[in-house]
């Protein structure tokens, strides 16, 4: 330096430099942050959707979801506080204790953890192609459940794995037995992947294990791919009695392919019950279902695929685009002359604003048959629907 | 520059300046910030507000608002999510989603919004100047509900329109009608406000036409202006029956004029009743009423007025300031040999200690008339209330 | 300075120098900053605690406390909204605004807020060394009311007092008499204490009275020191009734001594009911209790005591650390051949991973005697209960 004043004024510069870049760090990794959405639908029914009016046309404008989470770090700790609020309700969607210190990328996580079953199930409700997830994902999935589990990816082989074990207060348990005792439920997933910057290959597998404590199985297992219906089409229940489990059992197959804009998704799925009362006709009877996609981008816009995670999201940066999206979807749940069977077509499209604003509309055609068919929806063996959303995500 | 260190000190300084200039733009508009408000409230009364009791004094303490709102903004886009807390209950208050694109002031929204409907209703809980707004706002206005609206403030001639359409679930209804199709309400509101630095005209107007689905009108359409009291006052089905309606139709005038520290509103509103069954009395009925009330700050704040709102807020930077407030009120609903017709006085005072804290209390005088006055309240024609609060915003 | 540049240079980095202290400012203490807490709990039990189903063993999985708080400061004020999420509710747990604008080190605050009650009671639920409060602290502790309070520490003599007004919602009654006029409670607490870096002496008495309005009170008092049971252990109505009462009144005493690692307390609490009817036999009646417990670090940790609140916290920046704690407690309700007295000794384990983190696990074993016992628990009159915690702070 020519002077003194010139060795002063380059030491308070460094000075402020150190904490310029301290205070830019605070701001881009607060040790908590906000985010949320809100979704606004319109629904419109008729036929088996609406069977308690003689099928005709129903309707309904309400807040599908309307979320905000608070996420905070430290060291090697994150946890996520995801919350859902409605017409004086709050529920705990997810809240997310997660440990990832670990060299080999394992994460050990506790709370209301979502549980691994499904591709469907498992894309967040913020990046789903279709306005409702499939029949199979509803049945199958008890989306958010407490308890623990562990995953690791292995970036070498492409292989993910996730075990849990959770309180099962799914499907009509309401997580303990008749003397009060637990009631857990086991849960794992194994995928495997394989990504370049035009394809993606994604395949997996899923088991649980569940313990209903002789609770009752709840009669309608999912509604039809449409959220306010008067009825929910798929009921094993129809036309015969709910049946009390002493377990069900439930695996899946998984299967997705992307070629850049185009992105095709396949699962199948089979739950056995096992009754509490061992001479039931619906002991050992299975419910099974499958569900094929197809989403594409004409703008040439593409699902990132996140290995972490083994599940699609939402296009980057997306703006002013068009996804169109087909669905066929089947579930069957009709056994020992009781109970539905459910095929749903939807065809959806979904515009993208910008990476917070998406509108959606979907139709829909469902129709039912089975023993119960008649004991649930009389004349009307068939339903269309429409579906609309505003989507605002923060 | 003398030298070459001088050079380089003067392009660090540079880039320092712009660092911090992007840090202090990050903390004066956040993408996310919080507010919220505490209500802390204590009401007596007697007569007719406590007629099971004989008229005896009733009181109690309790929270009236405790309410937090998540604000974020995204290009154009802005987003409200108000939550009101209780015990055990949480509600949505309101889920603003606002587009502000246009060149020519035109907002579009949609969610859980504030129907346009009377100036006292529009005023925010933490503005108003008596404790409880007019039994004409708590009649009329269903505050905030579920739909899609768009607004437009010209400064050239002073005129702002509304118009909205929205779930009708307010009132008594629950937003569809027996076969399950949806209801609506489709309301609108123009204003014309001229405003000088001393003085603020304002005029308005609003209309709501909600179907009501044949669901009942809810009997008690209002408190009387205090909060916990036992019995409610404006109860057109008292000594009668609640009705069935087809829809209802609503109007109403609104009349302001602020000079410095005076502040007069005025309103009027009406209301005609189509019921279910074409037979009945109350069909073609009216409920309707004003109110009338003066604020005036001996220390000579001023209320600010929003054009672009239509709406009087709380004067800015507010400290050690006093407020007085009276009110008349009336709201009938007498028709048919059933209902009652209230009349209510109302005396407040308010201490701002800052724009933060305010301290209120209210003195009020009610009297019932009207064929179902004898069924509501029997021997107590009358009743006095008091009312005081403490509020704290953040 | 050498020439003008430099004059230049300088003023340009004074001013940066403000810009980025005043940054630096709002980033350490912002004017709304957020907290929170995840408790995830097991419990087993047998015994007393399950006698519905013969002692066998019960057991439940669930999450004891989910909660976030904001916190907000303006001037001398400052406010805290805490709020419990759980399944489908929403429950303000404390909303406090505190003025703390005097120079004597006087406060007063309004909202819902903690009574005064139990040093046990008093210590966060973040920073109590059990899993669960002593039976004393859930039987004479409302935690927390709607009221105003005030308090003062006096660093001269070591005292501080607190005293307050509240609405008593608590222990079964609704908060007013038949009449509907609010029902108080009035508490008081006087607390001495006397610390040095190695030595904690803790001395307190409270006393409260409560209006109870002509309520009843709650049979169950207390659930015997383990959440999710199926049986409440410490019942005054069983093999009796229940009792309305006009009033009730409250006394305790505290003590707690440290020596470094080493923190032990004492409680004592004596309730005394005054019966709407005064010929009833629980007129004058008592329930009584005691705790004594003992916390230990064996790596030398030291809990910190905050002699404004007067109550211990956490230690600070701990880390890897363990804490054993042993608990003996007893609460007595039996009186006129009803009700029943229990005593609990609890032995704990916790591990703090850091500050964020903990572990807990306690072992317990109740013993059921008194007139109601058989009603309460038959043949089971005592318990073994086992319960475990994972704690996440944010």
């Amino acid at each position: 330096y020519a002077n003194e004043t010139e060795q002063d004024l380059a030491a308070q510069v460094a000075k402020l430099s150190e904490q310029v870049a301290e205070l830019q760090k605070q701001a881009d990794s607060p040790a908590i942050s906000f985010s949320g959405r809100v979704q606004l639908d319109y629904n419109w029914f008729n036929g088996a959707y609406n069977a308690n009016e003689n099928g005709s046309s129903g309707s309904d404008l309400f807040p599908r979801r309307v979320r905000a989470a608070i996420d905070s770090e430290f060291e090697h700790w994150d946890h996520t506080l995801l919350l859902e609020f409605a017409e004086g309700t709050a529920e705990i969607i997810m809240a997310r204790v997660r440990y990832s210190g670990f060299d080999n990328g394992l994460r050990l996580q506790f709370g209301k953890l979502r549980e691994d079953i499904s591709l469907n199930a498992l894309t967040s409700s913020n990046n789903i192609s279709l306005i409702e997830r499939s029949s199979l994902a509803d049945t199958f999935s008890p989306y958010f459940r407490w308890g623990a589990s562990a995953y690791q990816y292995n970036k070498d082989n492409g292989l993910r794995w996730a075990l849990g074990v959770y309180k099962n207060d799914a499907f009509g348990s309401d997580g303990e037995d008749d003397s009060g005792k637990l009631a857990l439920a086991y849960t794992g997933r194994l995928t495997w992947s394989k990504t370049s910057a035009d394809q993606v290959w994604h395949l997996g597998a899923w088991h649980s294990e569940r313990d209903m404590g002789g609770n009752e199985l709840a009669a309608r297992v999912a509604r039809g791919e449409l959220r306010e219906t008067a009825v929910r089409l798929v009921d094993y229940a129809a036309g015969g009695d709910v049946v009390a489990l002493d377990s069900l059992r439930q695996s899946g197959l998984e299967l997705a392919y992307q070629l850049r804009s185009l992105t095709v998704e396949a699962e199948y799925a089979l739950r056995t019950l096992k009754t509490f009362d061992n001479s039931s006709l619906l002991d050992g009877t299975d419910h099974s279902g499958y569900h094929l996609s197809v989403s594409f981008f004409p703008g040439g816009q593409q699902r990132p695929y996140s290995a972490g995670s083994a599940v699609f999201g939402q296009p980057k940066d997306i703006r002013n685009a068009w996804e169109l999206v087909a669905r066929v979807s089947q579930l069957d749940t009709a056994n020992a002359g009781q109970g539905t069977d459910v095929t749903t077509y939807t065809l959806g499209g979904a515009y993208y604003l910008n990476p917070k604003v998406k509108f959606m509309a979907n139709l829909m055609h469902s129709s039912v048959s089975g023993a119960g068919q008649q004991a649930l929806s009389g004349e009307e063996d068939s339903g269309t629907g429409f579906a609309a959303r505003v989507q605002y995500l923060f």
